[in-house]
């Protein structure tokens, strides 16, 4: 599980940020990867990365401002012209599929793969064996969505020493026993599983927002979150320019964290005003309010840890 | 009058070239530009180059395929984030308006200045004082267009040498007599204008064509072109394959400069397949046809030269 960042700017790409797009690999755990958002230059970012486009499973976005959206046709495009052929989900708010479909079929491209949609709205949820995400509600000048995405947690290991010191030799017989709550051996020795196997390894989760204004209610839900990735346009000053525009600041964002107990904070959608070395600056102020904060650039990624959690 | 190329590839992206748009830069003869085609990135690419977006006052667009529209919405959006006042107008085949207006809508984009539509079709013909410009359907696998850019002839300098001779002296007059046909001085002394003028400076010419296969009808409305630049997305020996994908090899696209007799070919649209190494391969043989061939790569410019023609 890894976050890779495509780009971490807002409203235009700079020189240093493109638009927002980040990719949550999961290769180990499935062999796939999740998008969250796809702005312009998203598909060009991917050729200076690990990330492979016909890997893309799904692709989230979070609201349906140009630079969270404009990449995707050309990223569809792509991926069907680099012969991918898995289907791929679209997810996104009302009015998503009509921009895509529009712009698939006015260019007269014809994908190599079925592409499907399925609308975000409050209460979304949608779950496979390993993994679970909803949407949730921010604030912004149209309607924009976080996603909290968890990891189902892992059945524990059979413990070996255990099963040898009740005289169980090792055979198919262990998968029978992993398998059912209570297993009776032949010699009538009663087995229950929770006394053979180490505790279940809990999931990962992770918070995804976009862009939005600072508001309690969010950490509700963000709760429980082992990582947070939040916007941060603005630095710690001008809040009350977020707030007109519909963004947070990076100590918001860092309050955020604090308050919802998270592990960790990775702050993009920074503003193009913000150079290189303004960015020291507002990490430190984001970081007097929450340590583990983290500012990120494009092509930073990092591995989500599993950790025991108490 | 200077060529600007900031995507000369075709289909997607790679790390060498990005998808098509060039730009025509008339800083000198009108302070504007004009550009052709705008593929998704070529906002990024414009950050790179001394392109303006908000001088640009005319997109035209060849045809409706994803590598030549797609950056259109964004570019459009950060001509307006930018603070560009000036109306813009859009050219391109019936659908590009119902393309860039269902983008901008529903990402709720509001831009800062007049954006206008005119569609292209066979025929297509707009003039102001200084340049004309028509368009030419190609055979592609939608409808395709060149494009015919022609600068009117400036009229000739007034030649104070023969002007004194005739025993006229600076003053207002010499406007006057610049200004119409026949002036009759005072002391009654007729004075032809065609007599005092130098000769009038032809205008350049540029033929800008979209995706097309190589067809012998094109070089009627090319001849007299002073720059012709073709798409050569194959090698030579692939016109099978140029053909089936409604393409040129970079031979033919020599083939159709030396039988145009134009000054100079720029070949742009390269597959993804050739890499820098290539090139002069591919270069090779389209000089053997036409020896003023250039394969462009991004961010090549050149000038386009006023000559007299004979
Ligand atoms: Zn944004
Ligand atoms: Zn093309």
């Amino acid at each position: 599980m890894e976050l890779y960042f495509l780009g971490t700017g807002s409203g235009v790409p700079s020189k240093e940020r493109n638009v927002s797009s980040l990719v949550l690999r999961l290769i180990e755990e499935t062999g796939k990867s999740w998008m969250f958002d796809c702005g312009e230059g998203t598909q060009h970012q991917i050729l200076d990365s690990p990330v492979k486009a016909r890997r893309i499973e799904k692709v989230f976005i979070t609201h349906l401002h140009g630079d969270h959206i404009y990449g995707l046709p050309g990223f569809l495009s792509s991926r069907s012209f680099q012969g991918g052929s898995e289907p791929l989900t679209v997810y996104g708010p009302e009015g998503l599929q009509e921009f895509v479909e529009s712009a698939l079929r006015i260019s007269g491209t014809h994908l190599t793969y079925d592409l499907h949609f399925r609308t975000i709205e409050e209460g979304f949820r949608e779950e496979n064996e390993q993994f679970e995400i909803s949407a949730h509600l921010l604030e912004h000048g149209l309607p924009s969505y976080g996603f909290f995405i968890k990891e189902k947690p892992k059945p524990g290991a059979l413990q070996k020493e255990k099963l040898e010191a009740m005289g169980i030799r090792p055979g198919p017989v262990y998968q029978t026993i992993k398998n059912q709550e209570t297993t009776i051996l032949e010699n009538g020795t009663v087995v229950q599983r929770s006394d053979v196997l180490s505790a279940p390894k809990p999931g990962r989760s992770v918070a995804i927002l976009g862009d939005t204004r600072f508001r309690e209610r969010h950490m509700e839900w963000i709760k429980g979150a082992d990582v947070l990735i939040h916007e941060g346009t603005f630095e710690g000053k001008e809040s009350r320019m977020a707030y007109d525009y519909y963004h947070s600041t990076v100590v918001q964002a860092a309050e955020t964290a604090a308050q919802s107990g998270v592990d960790a904070l990775y702050i993009n959608h920074l503003s193009s005003r913000y150079q290189r070395e303004d960015i020291v600056r507002l990490l430190t102020e984001a970081r007097e309010v929450f340590p583990d904060t983290f500012i990120v650039h494009d092509h930073f990624h990092t591995s989500v840890v599993r950790k025991e959690r108490q």
